[in-house]
């Protein structure tokens, strides 16, 4: 130990959030409101781990190579054996896949499960992305068939997730929902090849606008004015799925699938989810229905709440068919927005019911064993740590916002919202 | 898409675990109590991201440099803008010291944290130990001044969480104190010097023994036969504490405070924790008071609860003085080694308290209503996902062990284990 001592100033990492305790307080809350709606319906929770071998990540995920962060180990003995490339996981579908594959024989069928990790995106630092964030997901997998009720279900869990939200409360969101197959269906009947492209480009309606969307169709795909204008006339939004005609049988078959899932979602509030023959995703996994979710007074921001089918994901990993569908909450993003808004319902630093006063030395034993007692009966108590003066001790709850004060030696309690004090006893008094 | 599909086979990743649903439903059981309890406790919670600079997580923490994993975006441009070296958080004491130093005038002091996360070792490969695993800690960290009674508080509340974890009931643990002054001050009074190479050897007693502790004294840290032998004779656990005599100030402080700790712990049961001068700890950033926790019947197993006093670790972000106090469940390990034992109350496969039979398609409508008003009342409802023979939508509920199985049309409701089925109303039954 030297006398001067050295300082390492640390820097906030860019892309990698944290949150005061009385933020994290409410992300809390959050994470628990999201877990215990997704029980209700029975999903069982899993966890992965952070990594994956790098082949296992690659080997699905579109364009996502480029956000990948492997692992090396900062002294790794160059004689050791060597082994397969590790990489942070960047979303939980493909551990997901991977999970289901390794597990097959111990899974019961369809394997409805939950996930809520942080997961990783190696973006450049000056992007201003979150580079952590925790994603909330449901999927079902099943083998060889996947009823279509489960499409019906992910929104409808969903919409019941996201409206109740501590702070979301007042949000007007929206739940999209369409069908790969009557976009596919489409093209496939107008005899147009290059999908893909058309799909990435129809995926960008809600930022460029229509105008913009036909002419890139034209220029970037080749396609004629009139292909062009079909494609748009089916994906607008103002057209109900009731008037869209079938130029083909997976057309037919998608807007039926689409009318399906509908129908099972109308106990929800009117608007609350919608058919919407524009939303495509650009992950080209999905095979059939397909989610978005917008603030409706904001629906530049992108979406909050997003899945879809896919056909084959986890029979990547083994010789199974196993068709799946999920939808994902990109949790920290929708957190962060909420909080930066001043939206969040943030309150108190200590999760804390009460301050147990210490009014002297002597008054220790007496004071924990007060607080032991209402711990016992499920109330959450700080001892405070000196014996300093009452008005300090106060002044440490008030900061906090603890909401009670209690006094060991005089068995009084006050109320610190109301200011009012009273008698009590430790083992049957109630807030 | 090819006609035959390209498989590519996954291995589990060595060292970082993953578990069954139902293996998962106890974890978070376990997870969910050490919450409570930190909780109960006035503890605050917060989540500090995966990464760290690594000049931040290398600036302490003794010899972790080769256990440390460092990230590479996989495809970053060469030409962009350089930024810090991230890694992974080997611990939460490290990440907890810059939080509590970068976020300082916006935190309530003493700070009063608990941090249940994920953290990685970089081992090798075939060394069999965890590279990810759960850490559960709670620390608290004060300005210029820490009151003694946190150290007491420490052991407390860990034997509260230990002893009530699902599984654990039976397990014989003991949390063992000491204070690393006693040792460092018998050291100055017998004129030793090389005082972290004596600890070193004295914390490898339980595992090499007490003959070979003396030798290893004598021939590697040059001490002299008396020297040796008045050590062992110190931290001998068959010494009480009130029977060592001091030989300095600072060993005199160090058994003062240790004694404190212990009255301080005299409401647990008999053996619980115990003061034992053997114990020092491996880090050489602890100033005082230390914790060990053992399973009686193994005590070579190695401690499953560990920490201790840092007179400044958040000081060295920081130009303040900031002790603080800790102690840390090495989760995942504890939590695998009762798995492997199969001493976990292992058992249903979903968290569902209610399967709902879908008696028909046509009955969807009346059964989906049911198991909203059943989910609105707290009970978690898996509704069927097709409309099979009763006796495959049973089989189903036995495999994952829910306990009830509700039958819409009819309205009655079984219960599995009993076999007992009786009429019930959605909105008034009971389980």
């Amino acid at each position: 130990m030297t006398d001067k001592k050295k300082i390492y100033k640390p820097n906030p990492v860019s892309g990698f959030p944290e949150w005061l305790p009385e933020v994290r307080l409410v992300e809390q809350q959050w994470l628990d409101r999201i877990r215990a709606t997704f029980e209700s319906y029975g999903y069982c929770s899993i966890e992965t781990p952070a990594v994956e071998e790098l082949d296992v990540i690659t080997a699905k995920g579109g364009d996502a190579d480029k956000e990948i962060y492997v692992l090396e180990r900062l002294q790794a003995d160059p004689n050791e054996k060597k082994e397969a490339r590790l990489a942070l996981h960047f979303d939980q579908t493909v551990p997901l896949a991977r999970y289901t594959a390794q597990h097959f024989n111990d899974l019961v069928f369809p394997f409805k499960r939950y996930q809520m990790q942080k997961v990783w995106r190696g973006e450049r630092p000056q992007a201003g992305r979150f580079r952590e964030f925790y994603q909330c997901d449901i999927d079902v997998i099943n083998v060889d068939n996947l009823p279509l009720s489960f499409d019906a279900e992910m929104p409808a869990i969903m919409w019941e997730v996201l409206s109740s939200l501590p702070g979301m409360e007042n949000e007007k969101i929206q739940i999209r929902v369409s069908n790969r197959k009557v976009l596919m269906g489409l093209m496939d009947g107008l005899g147009i090849n290059d999908k893909t492209s058309v799909m990435r480009i129809v995926d960008k309606m809600e930022k460029i606008g229509r105008a913009k969307v036909s002419e890139s169709l034209m220029r970037e795909c080749g396609l004629k004015q009139d292909q062009a204008e079909k494609i748009l006339h089916t994906v607008s939004p103002s057209q109900g799925i009731d008037q869209v005609t079938a130029v083909s049988a997976q057309m037919e078959e998608g807007l039926k699938e689409l009318s399906f899932v509908m129908d099972q979602l109308s106990h929800l509030p009117k608007g609350s989810v919608v058919a919407d023959l524009s939303i495509v995703r650009g992950l080209d996994y999905y095979t059939g229905t397909v989610y978005e979710t917008v603030f409706l007074d904001d629906p530049g921001y992108g979406s909050i709440c997003s899945g879809g089918r896919y056909d084959d994901l986890a029979g990547s990993y083994i010789n199974k068919h196993l068709p799946g569908v999920g939808i994902s909450i990109g949790f920290s993003r929708l957190f962060d927005r909420l909080r930066q808004q001043e939206k969040l319902p943030v309150g108190p630093k200590s999760p804390a019911d009460i301050l147990m006063i210490l009014p002297s030395e002597e008054g220790r034993a007496q004071a924990s064993q007060t607080a032991r007692i209402l711990r016992e009966r499920g109330f959450k108590v700080e001892l405070y740590h000196a014996a300093r003066k009452i008005g300090d001790q106060m002044k440490y709850a008030s900061k906090k916002q603890i909401p009670h004060v209690w006094f060991p030696d005089t068995g009084e309690v006050k109320n610190m919202e109301t200011g009012e004090q009273v008698k009590a006893e430790a083992d049957t008094w109630k807030a």
